[in-house]
């Protein structure tokens, strides 16, 4: 039978999927010895199975009863005990942080009967009937849907009038009754609005469920020997070592991370309670060297009682990651390898946004906390919903708020930063802006007044805001790629060139660039890329040149179409031998012309207009009509699936033999060019076989070398992969086309029309085009890859989709043994450093 | 090394594929014993390395060297010899008969030196200046490309100076670079024009080649006791015993076929030379019994000495196929389940065709030979190219010649029927028309004289021809299966019932039809369906509907899309209640509603032009406008990839439900009814989940059971089966999509643009469209069907798409495995007939 409930002497941190974040670490304190209350964890199965059914799965029940009479005899208290009651916390917890996204309810156990039992205890009638009063109203709004607002006034007796008014019952009297009733609350809050918004945002699956932690309450508000607090075991901005947390005398932990109270620094703390002090520090040291990274923390002290109420690995800025993960390098505590899994490629990402250019002086109006880093400017705006509204016009929005809580969500997901003037590293703010790495500066004061549409920059680095828009400048990772800054300018600049050189020595996919220019093809060589993946040849056929390209397609004879394609041929050539030169030694590969004609046209519906206006005005439409007629003529319902890539190649005579010649002749004039020639949208060997023979016959004329390869992008081209591989000598995955097609939907059309949808049902995690479809496209690369390799030993792999800056898709690329990934120049570097990743965990998991 | 030649005495029938028909059949007679010329046969493999590389495979010629030798000691004379030189025919042999389509090259050897030896032998000195004129003439039409009309004149010495005027260069004396040229034309005529125009209409793969075989020249025009002749051994049009067969006296074989002369029935062969004709008879009695089937012959009668010259299993109409089948079980030569391999779907599906009634008396205005059966009305135009012109604009057209040569294949292809004053059933025209299916009628006279345009009918099952439409009537096979006619009212109803019934009992496949109105439900089921396996619901949204579904796409609040739907629900629920009534006891498949909004609305560009118009006029567009706004918002670039199918059920609240509703009530409503849920599109589990979930609380409310199952008709589905097949009671697999989105092709958009190059490089033999792609789409089923079966081992497993009633398909998914296939009511029977035919087939390759 599952087992649904675990005590925390049972779990660990590895047991996460099951037990959640904070029930895994909560178990593995526990485990360390560390001062954790006693109590229990109701695992993510739980959760699953009451979700899918609408009841708790059978035995759980009992299985709660067996755990809750053990935690009654290791906190020497009995649930419902009129003499000295247990009470509980239920705390939802699931694998992935969601800050304040799902429900919790505190002192689950107080009764009419058991509230007097409280006050004995602690000596306080005032607080037992506070702490009373709070439950029925927390339990009243989680479990019972009461809005929070509804409860006014402060006596208990005016609370369970308010309760027995909106739910027609009295308030449960019954402590399991109120366990069993909130536990299940909890539950349901897996699938609140905001929790469904927050999980989209942060692509955290929706099918995981949350975990339920019971634990024996603890109270950090029984007078001034009594506190709550939160802290880092380093500086989660910079890494450096030193004490970096707040705390609140006399609170409870939701104070805390409410930002509501000011709260005073950690170090304060060793002058008001040196033992529990003392007690932390020391637990601090014990959690980094078992943990061997930075941790952050929750604690409430109980009348000079230290009691850990959480621990993770902590959040931290992108920067930090990287600085954090290379001191603990020189600290001797992890090994490099280790150190590259402790970064992300989306971080290195967020490292190369561009931050402010200070040089014309801007006009500070105030400081802050530098919650989350990165600077950005934008009108400022007051409400969450109205800051939704004006930036869904394009306008950029920074969302201003005295402080934030869950319902502020859209808002800030709107937004292009978020100011508060309450709370601060810890705050909900900034906690969720880091999450996103959406820039935020936190309790912040200004000296003037803002007003709704007022321009204004923020700087999440350095906490600092500007009146008006202040201009922005490339990052110092972008400027050390660009060779602009040495690799030790700093010590950010200095981690990152340490993490990405050990990522390079490691990783065994190389990484190319999609560049169609010279221009961007030399960024993408400063960038790292070992040559150019996908230079698309029809961003040549634009401006200007489209006038040829619309005498080619409305030739009516051979010798017009020849001529147009004549006045092509040295354009395209120029454009090879300029990409060609910029990338010598390194493979560059072209791809021949994709998309259909009829998107040089004008589109139809323009075009019909213009015609009809002009008829009814008695004009004649001249040259319009005769582009109305093309476009009717090469009209397709469904373009993706029509006369494109090498179907063109096919139909019309000499386009193809155009551009091979072109590159051809490029390749013959640049020494040292390895040009490789690549045809999209192959379905069927004897189309790449049709091709290649002439593109052969050619390159043999002007006596050029070249390799000439296949896009694998149709379903078919994977499914006979190991036909087409007789003929390529490269496969490169169009993983844009392979997912359109496996999947049925295209890009364009549906993002917009059933995604958001398909999010909050679980269809997907995260967007198919993001984030490769391991499942069902990856099943065809998969397949491609075998036959194809099995076929023709020697064949060249690769991807040039989207997909390839994708960190999660760059592993399962590493995975599945391609040779290498192409992405857009920019994201060059963070190919280069999830490559390493993968390597170094794929020989992780070979030695376990 | 490759074996390029084979000896008659080597080869066999069974090597069809390397030797072509006429080759295996020339072996198989050899080997029988027959009175065969010695010879040898060239095969396809030596023929595709030609047309490959463009040059004799290496070996080939030594090769021809031996059997040359080997030929010369069999014939008793050498080639080249002057004073009784060998002379040999070369003429082309594919695997699949292609009548007059490549080229033959008769009197090979013969030279200034050799042409006085062949005088001498046959002491016929005009004859032998005769057959050098012949030779020639052919040699320089077929190896050099002069044309044949080039030749005038009769002097041998004349045709001499036109091939030295038109090549440059003197006919070739030495004959064995006669025979090597010879040889290299019939390779290169497998592409000529009108051979690559007939394999794309008889859907011959274009990668096959052709064989090439060498005979030692008999001759049948030395006199009177000389001749040539073609039969079958029984009646071609009924299968009845006899003799069936053409004679001309003092001819060349060519003669006979070209209908140039006219012939004498082979039964007079008895009065000029018994002992010819005796042996005939028995070799004929011989080639029924080994070959076990209706065979033609061609021979020729040289000085009294009987030559086989080709033999094969009989071409025949389709109603004599069925007949045929059933008279050799009756005379005990086969069994059923060989009669069932005999007769194949396409057959019966023409016999399902209409004929004439002939109840309004039409003026018969002529009478020929019924050479292929039907009945075709159309213009009369005497030129084919003159044909295809007319044709093309929608005209029908019965094309008027004297006979017809192979140049007139597009016109016969473009026409309706074909009608010709000369020749008989085994003229060019006849035998091309037979093997299209067309309606022939041939060697006609006519009472009037007839004039392009005339309107004509023409009967080829009775060789009448009409003036003026005559209207047709339904096939008396469709009337048998209507019920109108008793299953022994004909010899031929009779056949195909019996062959019918025994297919119904070998057959696993069941056979379900596509239908969506009760109509045609009721002829599905007379047809023989056992169940409806599509119910396309969106063709109920049509007609005056479409205001209601307009209604549903305008909606802007919820109230009036539900009022939209409430107004809908009634009108399906009654139609699927007369669909569920008509196959009470059956299983009736449902589909919920599959494409697009927007194709319910008028197109983007009429309406766009229409609201141009009128705003030009300074008029208000109106309702226009809202709808332009509509599918404006609507508009998709690629509508097959967009918000369709399971996608629009998830997206448009109450949609689905609506549906799900009207088939449960309607199944409330039927006794005895089966009603099955179908849900479009299903690409991963969780739509169909999600749509499961709801269908199943509305069918439970309504307290009716209906399985629940998806289409396979996205890549992904079938790729992740496993997975949704937990959550499906059957699968049907939707080859049209999953050919479109497999191929990243639409139909409409591509069989116009490129599918003909497509078929002229090879690429395709046969659309995907029309029959299942087997290495691609198929792949997917394959894995479907496996993975799913794994996953849920009760899953019921179908298709219904258009390739459910082709012979071909039905084939491949009995071998995969489905349970049943679905066609439209038409093609059951077929269907029917295939899968017991697939069957008996795989029975056959189990036993061997």
């Amino acid at each position: 039978m599952t087992k649904y409930v675990y005590d925390f002497a049972e779990g660990g941190r590895d047991l996460k999927d099951l037990l959640g974040g904070k029930g895994g670490n909560l178990a593995e304190m526990a485990r360390l010895g560390l001062p954790v209350p006693p109590g229990f964890t109701i695992t993510t199965d739980a959760c699953r199975a009451f979700l899918r059914t609408g009841r708790a799965p059978y035995g759980l029940d009992d299985e709660i009863e067996l755990h809750l009479e053990r935690l009654e005899e290791r906190a020497g208290r009995r649930f419902g005990d009129p003499a000295d009651p247990l009470l509980v916390s239920v705390r939802s917890g699931a694998k992935f942080s969601m800050p304040g996204m799902m429900e919790t309810i505190l002192d689950v156990g107080l009764t009419d009967a058991t509230v007097a039992g409280l006050a004995a205890r602690t000596g306080d009638e005032r607080f037992a009937q506070d702490c009373y009063r709070r439950l029925i109203q927390m339990y009243g709004r989680t479990v019972c849907g009461i809005p929070g607002d509804a409860f006014t006034g402060d006596s208990v007796e005016r609370h369970k009038a308010i309760f027995r008014e909106y739910t027609g019952h009295d308030f449960p009297q019954d402590p399991r009754e109120q366990l069993d009733t909130a536990i299940r609350a909890v539950f349901t809050s897996w699938n609140s609005e905001r929790a469904v918004l927050y999980r989209r945002q942060e692509r955290i699956p929706s099918n995981l469920g949350t975990a339920v932690n019971v634990v024996a309450m603890v109270f950090g508000n029984l007078g001034a020997d009594s506190g709550t607090g939160v802290a880092f075991t380093r500086d989660p901005a910079t890494g450096e070592r030193g004490v970096y947390g707040d705390y609140l005398a006399n609170a409870q932990g939701e104070d805390v991370v409410a930002g509501i109270r000011n709260t005073m620094p950690l170090q304060d703390l060793e002058q008001r309670d040196k033992a529990s002090y003392d007690e932390l520090m020391s637990i601090m040291a014990t959690l980094e060297e078992h943990y061997k990274d930075l941790c952050d923390i929750e604690f409430t002290i109980e009348r000079g009682k230290l009691w850990m109420l959480q621990t993770r690995v902590g959040k931290r800025t992108a920067a930090a990651a990287f600085v954090i993960a290379s001191q603990l390098v020189d600290e001797g505590l992890i090994d490099l390898d280790e150190a590259l899994t402790r970064v992300t490629g989306t971080q290195l990402a967020q490292l190369m946004f561009p931050t402010f250019d200070f040089t014309g002086g801007p006009r500070r109006i105030g400081t802050g906390v530098a919650a989350s880093p990165g600077a950005a400017v934008g009108v400022a705006v007051f409400d969450s919903k109205r800051a939704a509204e004006v930036a869904a016009d394009g306008t950029p929005v920074i969302l201003v708020r005295r402080e934030t809580n869950p319902d502020d969500l859209p808002g800030m997901i709107a937004a292009q930063g978020i100011l508060t003037s309450r709370g601060g590293k810890t705050s909900h703010a900034a906690v969720v802006a880091r999450g996103m790495g959406k820039t935020c500066v936190c309790g912040a004061t200004l000296d003037v007044e803002l007003n709704e549409g007022d321009l204004v920059s923020i700087d999440g680095t350095a906490g600092a805001v500007y009146l008006g828009a202040v201009p922005v400048q490339p990052s110092p990772v972008v400027r050390y790629f660009e060779g602009e800054l040495a690799p030790d300018a700093d010590p950010l600049v200095r981690a990152v060139d340490r993490l990405l050189t050990h990522a390079d020595k490691r990783r065994r996919l190389s990484v190319r660039a999609n560049a169609d220019t010279a221009a961007d093809a030399a960024r993408a060589r400063r960038f790292g890329a070992q040559g150019i993946g996908l230079c698309r040849t029809e961003h040549m056929f634009l401006g200007a040149r489209r006038t040829l390209v619309e005498r080619l397609i409305l030739a009516r004879t051979a010798e017009q179409r020849e001529a147009a394609l004549a006045a092509l041929l040295p354009l395209q050539r120029d454009d090879f031998t300029a990409l060609l030169r910029e990338m010598a030694g390194l493979p560059v590969t072209i791809r021949l012309i994709d998309p259909p004609l009829h998107e040089f046209l004008p589109p139809l519906e323009e075009l019909a207009v213009r015609v009809a206006r002009a008829e009814e005005r008695g004009e004649d439409p001249g040259h319009d009509r005769d582009l109305l007629d093309a476009v009717h003529r090469l009209h397709e319902d469904n373009p993706m699936l029509g006369l494109r890539g090498v179907r063109l190649g096919l139909v019309i005579p000499g386009l193809f033999a155009m551009q091979v010649r072109a590159i051809a002749e490029a390749a013959a004039r640049v020494p040292g060019s390895r040009a490789e020639i690549m045809v999209p949208l192959v379905g069927a060997v004897q189309e790449l076989e049709t091709v290649r023979a002439e593109a052969q016959r050619l390159l043999a004329e002007i006596g050029v070398a070249a390799r000439i390869g296949t896009m694998i992008e149709v379903p078919r081209a994977a499914l006979t992969a190991g036909e087409i591989a007789r003929a390529a000598d490269f496969f490169s995955f169009g993983t844009n086309d392979l997912t359109q097609m496996g999947w049925g939907f295209s890009r364009d059309d549906v993002e917009g029309a059933f995604f958001r949808q398909y999010f909050e049902l679980g269809i997907f995690g995260v967007s198919p085009f993001e984030s490769i479809d391991r499942d069902g496209v990856g099943r065809l690369i998969r397949i491609a890859v075998a036959e194809g390799r099995t076929a023709h030993p020697g064949l060249h792999i690769g991807v040039c989709g989207e997909h390839g800056g994708d960190p999660d898709s760059v592993h399962f690329f590493h995975e599945v043994g391609l040779d290498y990934v192409s992405c857009s120049p920019f994201r060059v570097p963070v190919a280069r450093l999830e490559a390493g990743r993968a390597a170094v965990e794929a020989t992780g998991s070979d030695s376990r």
